[in-house]
């Protein structure tokens, strides 16, 4: 089977001719393999505390306002922040805060949670570089920011739900941004 | 690898818990997998001929534009024709009819060509469940549906680029479908 998407190997020129003297068979194909995701161990919590984790994804949500991604939260302000407050709640259990998130809202599902929701691959460039710009706009502890971004980085494609175009999905691995910080 | 969607297989209740002492990685997972497409011989429109696949692709059309699709269609009744008229020449061309679409508009890329429109999995089953309706009120030569009902049936999923839930995409085939007409 072809992952004409993933690798960019899309041999169209090589198409057999339509309807000729017997049915032609074009091959299945995959889409998007959404990357595994290393979620991070308790060590950033440890460092950082519950407070400045809230900070942090307050900071990201402030960034993302002023973003075409401001569309996809509420205007009335009691509302988004409501949105933004489980978010943080999420951020705070997924780093080592405990089952904060989970014990009200159950289990994250967030490729799900996501779905009623377009986002389209630009939409996801654009959460992650307001991503890349709070880390260094907060006090994120430096040794932790690879274990935090190879997590984010990956996470972030699941939220992809609306398809614009057959190119792979753009990585951002460590390796190419860490340079940044 | 797991294909979550695919197979249903989603393992949600067996996720260890967030932020332990270690980094934990969640698995990398398949979305969609768009299935092979048989495409089919001349045979139909050797029987059918031009004009009859005109009228066909019309008579859905025709459908089309009374159910919640239509507003993926231009308003203006000569851009609609343009577009009707468009799918009319692949579907000849893709018959057998010879090569009156790719002459004019080079290769089908169907799902690229689909891209600036939000199409999901509802709306294919929509223009799939008029196209069933299109082939029993016109006159289409029993013989061949099953060669037609298995090339659009794999297609249509093609188009597919807006996901809204977990579920495989629904299968519809032929074995299930006959009985209809």
């Amino acid at each position: 089977m072809q992952n004409s998407c993933q690798n960019e190997n899309i041999k169209i020129s090589n198409a057999p001719r339509f309807g000729g003297e017997e049915i032609r068979v074009v091959e299945a194909m995959i889409d998007v393999i959404y990357p595994s995701v290393p979620f991070p161990s308790n060590k950033i919590f440890k460092n950082m505390g519950e407070t400045k984790i809230r900070e942090m994804v307050w900071h990201h949500h402030g960034l993302l306002l002023k973003t075409k991604l401001a569309k996809l939260f509420p205007a009335n302000e009691d509302a988004f922040a409501m949105v933004v407050d489980k978010s943080a709640d999420f951020f705070v259990e997924a780093l080592g805060g405990g089952d904060i998130f989970t014990s009200v809202h159950g289990e994250p599902h967030l490729r799900m949670r996501h779905f009623k929701v377009p986002i389209d691959e630009n939409d996801r460039e654009v959460w992650l570089s307001m991503y890349k710009k709070t880390l260094k706009e907060i006090d994120f502890p430096l040794e932790h920011l690879e274990e935090f971004w190879n997590w984010i980085e990956p996470l972030s494609i699941r939220m992809i739900n609306r398809r614009t175009n057959m190119e792979a999905i753009k990585r951002h691995y460590w390796s190419s941004v860490k340079k940044e910080f």
